[in-house]
């Protein structure tokens, strides 16, 4: 029996997304720019998908182009957007707890003569929109926040804060990667006052290797990749259309009230059979977003309860998938200390996660306490 | 009855291939940076991948970074060896026809301050060795021809080429965009003397959204691309696993002499039955690359017959898909006259293609010819 709580670094394709997948790569196989009825069919299913993923961001379709994931969406962003505004200024406030595409772009504009201000989140993990305020100035062409944190589930008030950055500066370009966030709570782009958003595709039950830039009309980003028409001339490269189409049909699969029920649900039961264990305590804010359970276990480090688990078959994370065992700076920017940082274990769940993988997550914690606390 | 005949524009993704895509998004959907078994299952997944593209380069599997894609190798090579030899120098040298990805990456630099000069083919369609011996100084830092053309199937003699490059420049950065190459001729990095190589899964029945590029060991790039760890930060981002594996799959069914072999004589058989058509002239060189076929007929426009052709359930292409139906600047930079390049028409074949598609494409050739020449 697999227990798999692994969602904020990946999703199984639902079986929808992957039937249409193989049929795009099997029948509807044309390239999308071909003038013949087969580049038409494929075209349409490239339209298909961008209405279906622009509808879902409250996004009108020539608002919306298709990237190889969210890290393509969130460099396009960054790098769009400060060589596209290099005249009115070349400062970008960044959270410090951004994804590692945000934040090494962020560090390769720095290397490149950009000037970049952090924003540490509080000790609840959110990014004040005081904060950003203070440091939006003049100079100031870009913010970017993330909505949903990806090793706390920690939401930002990513409205409040972009309204804030503006009454600063009415120009400030402002972005949010919406990768853990999308399809789990709403994420439309004039309700949030967002002039860029990023989203992937494989986090929410569609395939790796696709994902989305949401690009208000009127924004303009200097393009990335040179090539082809496709995409606007904004992303060319002929479309990873089994992916893209297999976005759409994940995006139009969304119930995102009834799943937040369910999810908080199971949240709660896995808080309250969590809190019975001695020596786990909760890194997650109490009004994270309940798809995302952030726990430190005992001083059992993450690496060894992650292994025992594993062998429980029970799949969780330590801190993020992309960065592969290294100490949590998203923890530490929250001022958790060292210790409770290296036990962390992140768990995530998905519309197909149930109370038995719930059980069997907490019976793998409690014994793996039992055995591993005083090695 | 469909005869598929656009297979440089893109190909059907075989069942192997197609089945390995579905598996990997339904069952071994874990992220290959995730740190348990699902995480380990997948990374295997995408060394087996990298081991087969390898392989098929004759490189080391370090040597293979995988990509978005076609467009995303080129543009990689290109500012990738531009901006890492800044000090060296700030010129290129890139033939005239190659693909929108290396031409409008070319251009792109040309605008950033970089200087690129231009290859013209000779009238075979070639690009010569001479003419780029000549082109190259000891500010030159990249070379960039492609192995086959797209519009046309004309072979250059890249490793001549290479070799002619480095006689001027020893520490010239050579590459080769193999994308309408690879997979059909022997396309070996120690052979061809080729420093990058770019190729794309689309093109060789595995889906779109995926390619590779393959960097000579100790040639250093500068990433496009900043975030986690992958392909060793070459180009970060989650692998698109389910279209990775596909693409090893597919390079693992290659039979290059065999189809090579059964391609030839379906270009052969095209070309007589062809030559009987009054009005079909060939723009292809005698010598082409046989998966290509490019022809003129009579003054018919190339829209015009294309589609009279798909109403027949023939499908070609006017010259390359990514052009949208603008006039070849490859026919152009041939020497082929305005009026002969607006009627040229691409025929492109794949393993699958049979005497049965030929006949039918043919036969509508003929029969457009006679009905459409004196509209």
């Amino acid at each position: 029996m697999e227990h798999y709580l692994d969602n904020s670094a990946t999703t199984k394709v639902s079986e929808k997304a992957a039937d249409k997948a193989y049929r795009i790569m099997t029948k509807t196989y044309g390239n999308p720019s071909s003038l013949h009825r087969m580049g038409l069919d494929a075209e349409n299913e490239l339209r298909l998908a961008k209405k279906t993923v622009a509808r879902c961001l409250g996004a009108s379709e020539d608002e919306v182009f298709f990237t190889s994931g969210g890290t393509e969406a969130n460099n396009l962003a960054l790098f769009g957007t400060a060589y596209s505004n290099i005249r009115r200024g070349k400062k970008l406030v960044v959270s410090a707890v951004e994804h590692s595409s945000v934040i090494e772009a962020a560090k390769r504009l720095e290397a490149e003569g950009f000037t970049v201000e952090y924003i540490t989140p509080r000790s609840d993990g959110k990014i004040s929109p005081d904060d950003v305020e203070a440091a939006v100035d003049r100079e100031t062409v870009l913010v970017s926040v993330m909505c949903v944190n990806n090793e706390t589930g920690a939401i930002n008030p990513v409205a409040e804060i972009f309204e804030a950055a503006r009454s600063k500066n009415p120009s400030v370009v402002c972005h949010t990667d919406a990768v853990q966030a999308f399809g789990k709570t709403e994420i439309k782009a004039r309700r949030l006052g967002a002039d860029l958003i990023s989203v992937s595709a494989h986090k929410v039950h569609a395939p790796k290797g696709c994902g989305a830039i949401y690009i208000k009309k009127g924004i303009r980003l200097v393009s990335r990749q040179y090539g082809g028409e496709q995409e606007k001339k904004i992303r060319p490269g002929t479309e990873a259309l089994p992916s893209i189409a297999a976005f759409g049909v994940a995006c139009g699969e969304f119930d995102i009230d009834e799943n937040y029920k369910l999810i908080s649900e199971l949240n709660s039961y896995a808080r309250e059979k969590l809190s019975a264990i001695d020596g786990v305590v909760f890194n997650s804010p109490e009004d994270a977003l309940p798809y995302v359970l952030n726990v430190s276990a005992g001083r059992v480090r993450s690496e060894i309860m992650l292994h025992f688990l594993e062998e429980r078959g029970v799949f969780v994370s330590s801190g993020s998938a992309c960065a592969k065992g290294k100490p949590s700076y998203v923890l530490g920017a929250m001022g958790v200390d060292r210790q409770r940082a290296d036990s962390a274990l992140r768990i995530s769940f998905s519309k197909y996660s149930t109370a038995d993988d719930v059980d069997a997550l907490c019976e793998g914690i409690a014994q793996g306490l039992g055995l591993l606390a005083h090695r």
